[in-house]
């Protein structure tokens, strides 16, 4: 999964767009703050490489929906972060924006991220219009109601959900978005390319989890063991660490599998197989070797 | 400015896909109690007047942007009322969303909102596919930064701030998104619809500080003098009770001059007069006769 640069790039765009002249100081700051420096950017470039992989010969509306999906993991992070959900004090090895620009400023941010991943997909994909319609509602339904994040993260306010259906909702669901916007911007039809996006956010889930209860707070710039202090739902709780790493292979072992045909199929199931051991906190890797 | 039934009915559409099946039941219910019942409408309300001014052939374009722009303006009521902003206990005559269902689901409810009005758009937009990009980005334009709603909330975060700057990010930006969207989606062009929406937008927030500064809790279904309490800007505060009632006359001719020609315009001019009563608190519409 390449395309690195050509994101960092695209997301620097859309966020040069938003600080445009008239923009208030404060709020700019805050939703470069959110952006920059990134995580491993894993959503975008797995869009990208769909993309690749199904054969593209206009890298633009591509880059434009990995963009917009990574500004909305974005505000799905500073939204997550506030207080009255995780009240977390670090994120990427820094303060939370909560906790660097206060409250009020880490809504708004959140909120002016959304807007923007919209934007950006509009702006980038005016070429080919007649795939603007499926981008939108693809990813409005990967982080919307019902089955997206804003959804999944709503099941912590329940008094009962269901474990896999959460995963499903909170992350499997702007994966499945990351390969289908990568298929319908090159062109290709989403839904055989669902299954992948949904089984490797499953697979991203559950390692988080096991990064959680087994990972170091240091290499991972944000605190761990949250799951337990919170009582959240957790595979690493709910199958013990061995059990979380066993469906951690099955379900990569499912999402290599239901690649579908497409020119580039090969080298994708390879780079997934690569990307999903990154996947693993240093520690477990070491006890799984 | 006719529509209310085709509004109300598409906004309960947009609705009943975000409470489909696998939704978490009670972010479901606090979408529901954040659209319904509504205000005045008045943003949607004039977005299909200026398209049916344009003469359309075909209101479901219309319709969808629409509900988008009013469902915005709902997910920044909910953000707004919460107490990190303004803490507002009520709002519509009934208990605030984070009062009714707690603070997580008040952030969510707004996030969802967000992303169901760009849904909304790009579902009904799929037949001329030409004018989503259109609507997406004035509809972006109108709520993110650097100048839309977020923008203007957040001008409440800064050490200083122009007061026509921030009215206009803050309520002239929806508006302004109304007019343009509504000529957008019946195949006009955007531009020479911007000053009625922003000089609209405008006025309304003027009669708003009035109603805050000289309105009756009870008939407003909000609480009253929070401007002051909070040490806000106010059109109110900063011009006195006669020179905001000048101000909002003044913009109102402005606006009623700005219509550019099109099939309805003599309609629509008698319209925005009428409406523009009836943006006034009762106790200065007395004062005023």
């Amino acid at each position: 999964m390449d395309g690195v640069n050509k994101i960092e790039q695209a997301l620097d765009e859309a966020l040069s767009r938003a600080e445009a002249s008239g923009a208030p100081p404060r709020l700019a700051s805050a939703l470069r703050y959110a952006v920059f420096p990134g995580g491993a950017r894993i959503r975008p470039r797995l869009c990208l490489a769909v993309a690749y992989a199904c054969g593209i010969e206009d890298a633009a509306p591509a880059t434009a929906a990995a963009s917009a999906i990574e500004l909305l993991h974005c505000a799905s992070l500073v939204h997550d972060d506030l207080p009255c959900f995780d009240d977390a004090a670090t994120r990427r090895g820094k303060p939370s924006v909560h906790r660097a620009f206060g409250e009020p400023l880490a809504v708004l941010a959140g909120d002016a991220l959304i807007v923007l991943a919209f934007e950006t997909l509009a702006r980038e994909t005016a070429c080919p219009p007649l795939r603007l319609a499926g981008l939108v509602l693809s990813v409005g339904r990967a982080v919307g109601m019902p089955l997206g994040i804003v959804a999944g993260q709503a099941w912590e306010c329940e008094p009962q959900a269901d474990l896999r259906a959460y995963h499903r909702a909170k992350t499997g669901a702007l994966f499945a978005a990351a390969t289908v916007c990568g298929a319908v911007a090159a062109g290709h039809e989403a839904d055989p390319w669902r299954d992948l996006g949904e089984r490797l956010g499953e697979a991203f889930q559950v390692a988080d989890d096991l990064r959680d209860a087994a990972g170091n707070a240091e290499d991972l710039g944000k605190p761990v063991g949250r799951d337990a202090a919170l009582d959240r739902m957790s595979a690493a709780r709910e199958l013990g660490i061995d059990g979380a790493l066993m469906r951690l292979d099955d379900l990569v072992d499912e999402a290599v599998a239901s690649i579908p045909r497409c020119p580039g199929a090969s080298e994708l199931r390879t780079l997934i197989r690569i990307e999903a051991q990154r996947f693993l906190p240093k520690e477990l890797v070491r006890v799984a070797a």
